[in-house]
């Protein structure tokens, strides 16, 4: 066995509850597994398909695996995200480049098919990184024939639908932490590709809460929240309470406590998800600069799985 | 001389060009020496003012010197903001609270008097804490009584106006960095305050960079990036290129650098505005746990100041 020539982490999500059946186990783990594949498919060869206009490889294989769980309903992400207050989805994602740190966000889109897509353009072309609303929605009209449109409705499912009038009866007008069905879904994935002394990316995407607060920005879109990624370091991708990561700066401190406190990525996710996380607000996916994959949290359920260049790969639901 | 009770430290923002005639000089001292004096006001009584809605002390103080500035014409933040590339006045503001590290963050306002006002309502009674564009109107519109607003109109100068028109011409849509006037003007306070062991609190507030896209989110509303506190280490806020200060998590950078690389205030914030920034990108002020202030960014500009209670005061502009 070699050195390890790439390595990719996926989640779709941490909750407080597990599936209830296996047909639904079994699709939460299929949908786990093709985005694991769609990354592996770009890593294995040396060219990069064009439709991610000219990204480094590990950033694209990081988009190609949240595309999938974008596009799988049962994720909250793109279609099938939660609805907000409105009954609307309103989605966000970003994307870091652990090569250069450059960044791409995006928060409050109600149209765009794939969010993370979005995100990339604007890592790529954009002057100004982090893109909001209207905006964000008038810069995607610039790129007609690389960002699929939708109106709003087609990105409900009834599950969603069901989920935010049952929130909204019982949790007043901003739905109360205690009374969302399943905290924090949210789709993410990093990526590492040992090509030119390793290169590390994140993607990340989310519909939010449900019933969040129509307007109501999230950890996904904040790196150094949701998200960071570093060469020589780690790449990170979170799911759980947004609020939480937000103030605790929740992937700059893992960051932090690596280049500054010299530990591990295992020792330093452990101490953020276990000693400074509340009770239930969620985890991460990271890899490190060697390829190494960790992936914590400290709820109940966490959809994530992991492949590598030397054929080990892993899929699990349950924390 | 005893204990240090408090002290205070506020920016008026980074930039490339220092005031060009003594006038300017003298409103632009004027202007922080305010902020200090209002901040210190609050510090020197042991009831806050109920305007500030029950926020303690050391946040209500960082609130009521980032206002000062806000309602000055002079400073990019409230009115007398910078104008975007529609010619409005979007605002951006944020809070944090040592003590709890409970945050509030705001961005896209165009009628909020007080944009920090709003953030600190955020985060006192809000459940979500990082609110956007319409929705964030919508929510400062249940608070007729403590929230004032004005039409957009009002908050724009013939300076800023101008300013933006000579960008829009030479820059493109989108305003290329070297093309605006002066960079990354921000305004921001620290605080410290004795009581109950030291509690550290930061406020920011701004309209971002002159000609930005509409929808353009910096770092001023993303708590680890343009600010952060946390009590037993320290408060910062940041002024400069927003993109830099989001992308390298910088504020939450320094805090990681002194909570696991146990060094000082003043020697992690050296390290990331001189060892990490890339050239005129800004800087910050902030406050450690002992009341000792640091200031320190990488432009010729900074406008900033500092007071404390054994009498110590400083005021600059060159860096």
């Amino acid at each position: 066995m070699g050195e390890r020539r790439w390595a990719v982490a996926v989640h779709g999500g941490a909750g407080t509850e597990v599936p209830k059946n296996k047909a639904d186990d079994d699709a939460l783990r299929g949908g786990i597994e093709a985005a694991l594949a769609a990354a592996a498919a770009i890593l294995a060869r040396p060219e990069v398909p064009s439709v991610y206009c000219g990204a480094p490889r590990h950033l694209a294989a990081a988009v190609a695996a949240v595309e999938i769980l974008e596009a799988n309903p049962l994720y909250n992400a793109g279609t099938g995200a939660v609805l907000n207050d409105a009954g609307k989805v309103e989605n966000e994602a970003s994307v870091m480049d652990g090569a250069t740190l450059r960044i791409g966000a995006v928060t409050g889109l109600t149209t765009v098919v794939y969010p993370v897509r979005l995100a990339l353009l604007i890592h790529l072309k954009a002057s100004h990184k982090f893109i909001g609303f209207r905006s964000a929605e008038r810069y995607a009209d610039s790129f007609p024939d690389l960002i699929e449109r939708r109106a709003n409705e087609t990105f409900i499912t009834e599950k969603r639908r069901a989920a935010q009038q049952r929130a909204a009866k019982g949790a007043g007008p901003h739905g109360a932490r205690d009374l969302v069905d399943v905290v924090g879904e949210t789709v993410g994935a990093v990526v590492f590709d040992a090509m030119n002394g390793g290169m590390l990316a994140c993607a990340t995407s989310t519909g939010g809460v449900t019933n969040k607060m129509a307007g109501r920005i999230g950890d996904t879109p904040v790196v150094g929240a949701g998200s960071y990624a570093s060469n020589g370091l780690c790449a990170l991708s979170g799911t759980g309470m947004g609020e939480e990561f937000l103030r605790l700066a929740a992937a700059s401190r893992i960051c932090g406590m690596m280049e500054y406190g010299k530990r591990s990525l295992r020792d330093s996710m452990h101490h953020v998800v276990h000693d400074i996380f509340p009770a239930d607000t969620g985890g991460f996916i990271g890899v490190d600069a060697e390829g190494e994959i960790v992936m914590d949290g400290n709820s109940p359920y966490m959809a994530r799985g992991s492949r590598d260049s030397d054929g080990k790969s892993f899929v699990g639901l349950k924390m």
